[in-house]
C-alpha cells in the first residue's frame, strides 16, 4: 500500500535513501561489512562524514570561517551546550519565546544565566511569531526558533542584531532559502530534513567560541569536537550515512532554491484548502504559517471519527495534532510528495461532501 | 567474500540482525513504513524500546529496583553524567584509572568535584588491572571499568565497596556472568555487544539518585530520562531498534551463560596461540587478560608487512592495534565465531612457517 506520511518527526526520507541504507546495512561500499560494523575511524566512515561536512556547506552556502559537527543528543542537548558555550557568567542572553521548544532552550539557559525573553507568543497560544522586540546590544547572544513544529508558525524574516545570532532550525533546515551566513549558530536534530534521528547538525562560526571563561564539560564543548573532527567519541555512524545520502539527494535535486519552490506549492495547495473548505479552520496566523507543519482543526469536532476514516483509508499516516494543539497536523517536509499532499486535500473535501 | 570482522568498535553484530535491519528500513512491521521515518511515539516503536528494555533486565537478571535507559553520547557524555548526579557539591568521588577511558572519566568529574584515584597502572603502560586498593566510606561513588579495549585488559572481580558501585561496561557488557545487582549505576555505549553506534545504555538503581542537590541541566539528568521513558527527547530510534535485534539474538542463543562459554572458547584458543608462538608476545600480564580484546605484538616488527598480508588475505578485518598500544588487536565480541579466531590464529601460525 501507498502510504502517505506527514509524520512530524521522524519523518518521511526520500525513498531512493531507504533503499541505499537497506543495502548498506547488508554490505557497505562492496566491502563485504555492514554499514553497522565498520570502524567510525575507517577510511570509508571518514569519506562519509567529510561528504556530509561539505554537502551542508555547499547547500547552505558558508565558507570556511564556519564549522560543521555531526553531534548527538538532539535540539534537546543543544538547550544545553548553546549556554555552557556562549553565556559569559552573570552574563545575559536573549531568547525568543515562540513555542515548546523555545520554552525548553529557555529554561536551560535559565540555569546558567540571567535570561532576558525579548518577546513571547505564549498568551496567544504561540499562533503566531512576535515581531516588535528589540534586543540589548549587550546580550551575550539572540537565540530563535526558526520553526515551531507542535504550533505550525515559521520565521519569515530574523532580525539585525548586534550580537551573535543562535538559530534551532530543527524542522526546517535546507527547506527554504535564507542568508545562513547572517547566523553565528545553527543546530537541528536531523530527524526532519536531514535524516533519521539519532544525530544532530551544529554549524557554528568559529570566531564565536572561547570568550566565556567557563569550564565547559569536554562533550559539551563545541572547540573539543571541532578538534576532533566530530570525532571526539564515536559518532552516530549510521544516522550521519543517512544524513549524508539525503543531503546528496537534495543535492542533486537542485538544491535549496528547487525544493523551496516545491515546499512552497505543497503549502498553498494545503493552506488553499483549508481556507476555503468550511469543515477546516487553520490554528496559526496567516502571516506566520510554517510551510513544513501545517496545524488546524475540525470546526465542528464531532466530524473526527469520520474524517479520520477517510485519511486512514487514503493510506495517509502521521496527521494527528500534538496534544498542546489538538487537531490535526500535516508536515510536508522535504521528502513528501505534492501528490501527497493533493491526497490528503482530496479527503479534507470528501468530508465536505459526506457532511 | 567471508570476512573475519575483529574491529574494536563499532564491531561485528550477527548475521541475522544485519538481515532483519535491512528490511526494516524499506518496511517495518509491515507497516508500509521506514524503520527511519515513523514517529518515536508510535505505538510500534514504543514496544520496539520496552521490548529492549526488558531484555535488557532479563539478561542482567536485574529487578524492578533497576531503571533502563536508552540514550545518546555515549560513554563520553556518560563521563559527565555520572558526577553531575552523583557528586555531591564538595564530594569526593572514588575513581580506578585503568586505561585511556577511565582517565577520561576522572578528567570530567574532576570539573565537578575532588576526584580520589585509589589506584592506577598508568605507569606500566595500563598493562595490569590494579588490585591493592581500599575505597573511602565517604566516597560518593566508586567508579570503574569493567574493560579496557585499547590494553585488553578486564576486570575479573569486583571490589566490595560500601558505596554506590558505578562501571563503564562498553566494552564487555553482555559477554560475561556478573553479579550485576552489586552494581548501582552501569553504562555502555551500544557499539559493542549490543548494537550500532549512537545508543547508550545506562542502568541505574533508582535509590541513588536526587542526593546530590545539584542544579542538572535536563538532558543530563537521569530523573528526568526516566520520568519520560528513555523519551524526553527523540531517541535513536534505529540503534535502538537494532540494539532490541541484538539483545533478542542473544536471549535466543540461551543468554549471557552460553555466550560466556563460546567468548572463553575464542580466547582460550587465540591466547594460547599467543603463548605458544615464538613470533609473538601478548601485551597484558595473564591474569587481567579480556575475553573481548587481545592485545599482541610481534617479536621482531620487521615480519609486519608479511603478517598483514596474510591475514588481510584470509578476509580478516580490523586487527590493527590501537595508536597507543601498537602492534595487534583481536576484538572478539560476541557475534565474532570461533571459526573466525581459527582463521586467525592460522595466520598466526602460517607466519611462523614463513618466518
Amino acid at each position: 500500500m501507498k502510504r502517505h506520511n506527514f509524520s512530524a518527526g521522524p519523518c518521511i526520507l526520500p525513498q531512493e535513501v531507504f533503499e541505499q541504507a537497506s543495502k548498506a546495512v547488508l554490505n557497505f561500499n562492496a566491502l563485504d561489512l555492514s554499514i553497522l560494523e565498520i570502524s567510525h575511524r575507517s577510511k570509508d566512515f571518514v569519506q562519509v562524514i567529510e561528504s556530509a561536512r561539505s554537502l551542508v556547506k555547499k547547500l547552505l552556502k558558508l565558507g570556511d570561517d564556519y564549522e560543521v559537527l555531526f553531534l548527538q543528543g538532539g535540539a534537546s542537548l543543544q538547550f544545553v551546550m548553546v549556554p555552557f558555550n556562549l553565556a559569559k557568567e552573570g552574563g545575559n542572553p536573549a531568547y525568543l519565546n515562540t513555542g515548546t521548544w523555545a520554552s525548553k532552550a529557555i529554561k536551560e539557559a535559565q540555569r546558567l544565566s540571567t535570561v532576558d525573553i525579548v518577546a513571547s507568543s505564549k498568551e496567544q497560544g504561540f499562533n503566531h511569531i512576535p515581531k516588535d522586540y528589540t534586543v540589548n546590544e549587550n546580550a551575550d547572544y539572540f537565540h530563535c526558533t526558526s520553526n515551531n513544529t507542535i504550533y505550525g508558525t515559521q520565521m519569515k524574516s530574523f532580525p539585525d542584531v548586534k550580537v551573535p545570532l543562535v538559530c534551532d532550525m530543527s524542522s526546517d533546515i535546507f527547506s527554504r532559502e535564507l542568508d545562513f551566513t547572517k547566523f553565528d549558530l545553527i543546530y537541528a536534530g536531523a530527524q526532519k530534513n536531514m535524516g533519521p534521528a539519532g544525530a544532530t547538525l551544529v554549524v557554528v562560526k568559529k570566531d564565536i567560541l572561547g570568550k566565556t571563561g567557563r569550564n565547559i564539560p569536554a562533550y559539551l564543548d563545541y572547540q573539543v569536537h571541532i578538534d576532533k573532527d566530530s570525532m571526539f567519541n564515536t559518532p552516530s555512524v549510521f544516522a550521519v550515512y543517512v544524513s549524508m545520502l539525503t543531503l546528496h539527494w537534495l543535492d542533486q535535486q537542485g538544491g535549496i532554491p528547487a525544493i523551496e519552490k516545491i515546499n512552497q506549492e505543497k503549502a498553498n495547495l494545503l493552506y488553499a484548502e483549508i481556507e476555503r473548505n468550511p469543515m477546516f479552520k487553520a490554528y496559526a496566523v496567516a502571516e506566520d504559517r510554517s510551510t513544513m507543519n501545517a496545524t488546524f482543526n475540525l470546526v465542528d469536532e464531532a466530524y473526527q471519527d469520520k474524517f479520520d476514516g477517510i485519511w486512514m483509508d487514503a493510506g495517509i499516516n502521521g496527521l494527528k495534532g500534538h496534544r498542546s494543539v489538538g487537531g490535526y497536523r500535516a508536515s510536508m517536509y522535504n521528502a513528501l510528495s505534492l501528490e501527497s499532499v493533493q491526497v490528503l486535500v482530496d479527503c479534507m473535501q470528501e468530508l465536505e461532501k459526506q457532511a
